[in-house]
């Protein structure tokens, strides 16, 4: 039987095994700090060389100078037409729901005027250039990127650098495709901290970029937290979660096929089904135990459930929503017969999946929100990338003369207030204007 | 004569000397981040009494127990009658600003069917609760307490914590005037390393928050980036900043006051003037000497100016914009004939104050924007503190069983492709439901 960690609401210590459960700590040792940091040096210090010795090293393969880093575009051209028509089809449709959803994020430009007839806005830009991480080997997934430069391309960002680690000189022609549909602009073959270092910096060859986004290894998410001030950077994400409310009358094979999904991502992934009927937890549990056996990454998925995951007994639908706001997961199945009623009663999560049919794994490829979400609980005060991570605001002010003249005096009152006296005597010339 | 640095765009070195002039590193020496991470491990595990022992020893005073940290409401509603009614009035018209503008930036949830029924959307909600820092002492500002206060309120945050260090237990009224006026909901009397770690980890009497805004010393700052992750920060703010545009027609000693408004804040506040006509900025030079003997803080401001200032002549008007774009200012003036079709060419600034009549210090107090701006070349990537920072947002998917057997195919294709089953099969079995 599988050794799935069993709670309810009710028991006493209810709250420190949820706590305990959801206890996730992403710092990086000193070691791997150190040794990020002295590549991020010695990038700086030594551009392309720096890159091509670490290549050689981390990589498996010599590159003959800088530009032998880059993969030329004809090359993802290539991939788009070598990859098996099924797959083409599938990035293409999947890329045309991601930009019809993306479109609907993208900000725009405001401004209005006050009685006075001074003008307040704010003025919508794209980033002029983004840096994509991808990850190389076995967890390179074209749809990553996808989910990553779409929403970029789709905010107006002038140019989209991708890097990806090629080991050996081995290329996922998956991911190249999905580049090449998505619009990435240049390629490098480069991966880990030196990579993040090259976009944020620059080297002879690879241009400094903005904002640096994608997921990758210890080393990445390390560098990536050390180049941030220099460049922007999107979130540093945990293992992937789900949390799934269930009134009962789902299918339980398809619950248990939902929380395999999401366990068979690594060991550290976390599923987790809160249902206030307790029957209903015992025929998941037995689909589960069904199912198992003939899942191909049955090992992951054990490791995961066991160490990670749990079947919680909630009082109600109500109870169970508090525990799902608790837990405020990056991704939230409301298998429920009325989710839309419930999900005016989540506060906080990644993504909502509502209703039986919608499956998370829908979201993972192709219903069109983004599939890059905050974890680790980070849903209490951040969001899901979007177009309007790639955007950025400028605040706009243009005061008539009346209206500096009238904001001359409440300016210098509290400019006086704060003992700063040159704010105020600036507004004050502007006030004594003609 | 003032030493001030004098840049042409023209000048063989002028990239190399602008990049000189702008390098700003705000990494903190290990010695700080030992101190912090100290002081956070502490608060989380000796709660209340820790933070009464860094109390007594920071701040020269001795609370009680964790209750005594906290300032009664009642004791701000005191304060907002003990002030002049002027500066009363002041902080009334500029908090009524400043809720007007943030109050079109409020995000609106938002949702779409797409042709075979499925729902697509996005669920805005507000942060639960957050936590406002608040320096004290000499650099206690109102106008920043309304400024991070206002937008969280406007968001509907639940409850917004301020917390203020009182050395030696002094209050300074006209902040706590400013909390009232902006509806902070409770106080305590904490700062340092230790307020940030009870906000982020909470104690017995302070509850923990979901993100912590508002500008502090190293330590706080410091402190910040270390909890960061744990909870949202907002951005950790270098030196303030302003660049001014202009066409020569600005009587000069607008724009010297405007130079000295932004170098008054502190030594590396940086203050630098660009225009194409190469006699007016020796007419700003000139105003510059004459005015700064006239100026309550002239020995800061001289500091800045000859250490971080700088007049910068350009070719012409688009070349000027260059130089802007380049440097990402903070606060952008353009004190030119026509500001908005130069705003138009403008894409990176915090702040973009149009035409003569708009001194910076408007934005400082009360023309509306947020004065929490993005410094340091940020602006290429970040925006002003606003109603957003507070708000996040959940993505929405409803399939209904057509889309969702539609969807299906595609996504198995994808997840085949990346050899992830167990989300093949999710979607599958959907797919294939009557």
């Amino acid at each position: 039987m599988l050794n799935i960690q069993r709670l309810s609401t009710t028991d006493s210590d209810f709250n420190a095994r949820l706590d305990a459960l959801l206890a996730w700590d992403s710092v990086s040792d000193t070691a791997v700090q150190q040794r990020v940091d002295e590549i991020i040096q010695q990038v700086r210090s030594q551009g392309d060389v720096a890159l091509c010795d670490y290549t050689a090293r981390f990589d498996g393969w010599q590159p003959a100078n800088g530009a032998a880093l880059e993969l030329p575009l004809e090359r993802l051209r290539q991939a788009l037409t070598a990859i098996p028509a099924a797959q083409r089809e599938a990035l293409d449709l999947a890329a045309s729901r991601i930009r019809t959803y993306a479109e609907h994020q993208r900000l725009q430009s405001w401004d209005f005027k006050d009685t006075d007839g001074t003008l307040l806005g704010q003025k919508i830009t794209p980033l002029d250039r983004v840096g994509l991480y991808v990850p190389g080997g076995k967890a390179a997934y074209p749809s990553s990127v996808l989910m990553n430069a779409i929403p970029a391309k789709v905010a107006g960002v002038g140019e989209l650098i991708m890097v990806v680690p090629t080991p050996r000189g081995e290329l996922n022609e998956l991911v190249l495709a999905a580049a090449a549909i998505a619009g990435v602009d240049r390629v490098f073959a480069l991966g880990g901290a030196q990579a993040i270092a090259a976009l944020a910096y620059g080297t002879e060859t690879v241009p400094a970029v903005d904002k640096v986004v994608g997921p990758g290894n210890i080393y990445v998410a390390t560098a990536k937290r050390a180049v941030f001030g220099q460049v922007g950077i999107d979130m540093v994400a945990g293992p992937s979660e789900i949390l799934i409310l269930c009134d009962s009358q789902t299918d339980p094979d398809w619950i248990a096929m939902d929380l395999f999904s999401q366990a068979e991502h690594d060991e550290d992934a976390q599923s987790i089904l809160v249902s206030w009927d307790a029957a209903y937890l015992e025929r998941v549990l037995a689909s589960i135990e069904r199912l198992l056996p003939t899942m191909e990454r049955r090992e992951i998925i054990t490791t995961a459930l066991t160490t990670r995951g749990a079947l919680i007994l909630a009082r109600d639908q109500d109870d169970a929503v508090m525990v799902a706001n608790r837990i405020a997961p990056e991704h939230l199945e409301l298998s429920v017969a009325d989710p839309m009623a419930l999900a005016e009663k989540v506060r906080h999560a990644g993504a909502i999946f509502m209703g039986r049919h919608t499956a998370e794994a829908l979201g993972d490829y192709c219903a069109g929100p983004n599939h890059v979400l905050p974890t680790s609980r980070t849903a209490r005060f951040s969001s899901p990338l979007g177009v309007y991570d790639f955007q950025k605001r400028s605040s706009l002010i243009m005061a008539s003369p009346t209206g500096a003249a009238r904001l001359a005096g409440t300016a210098s009152d509290l400019a006086r207030g704060e003992g700063l006296t040159a704010h105020a005597r600036s507004a004050e010339l502007r006030g004594n204007a003609p």
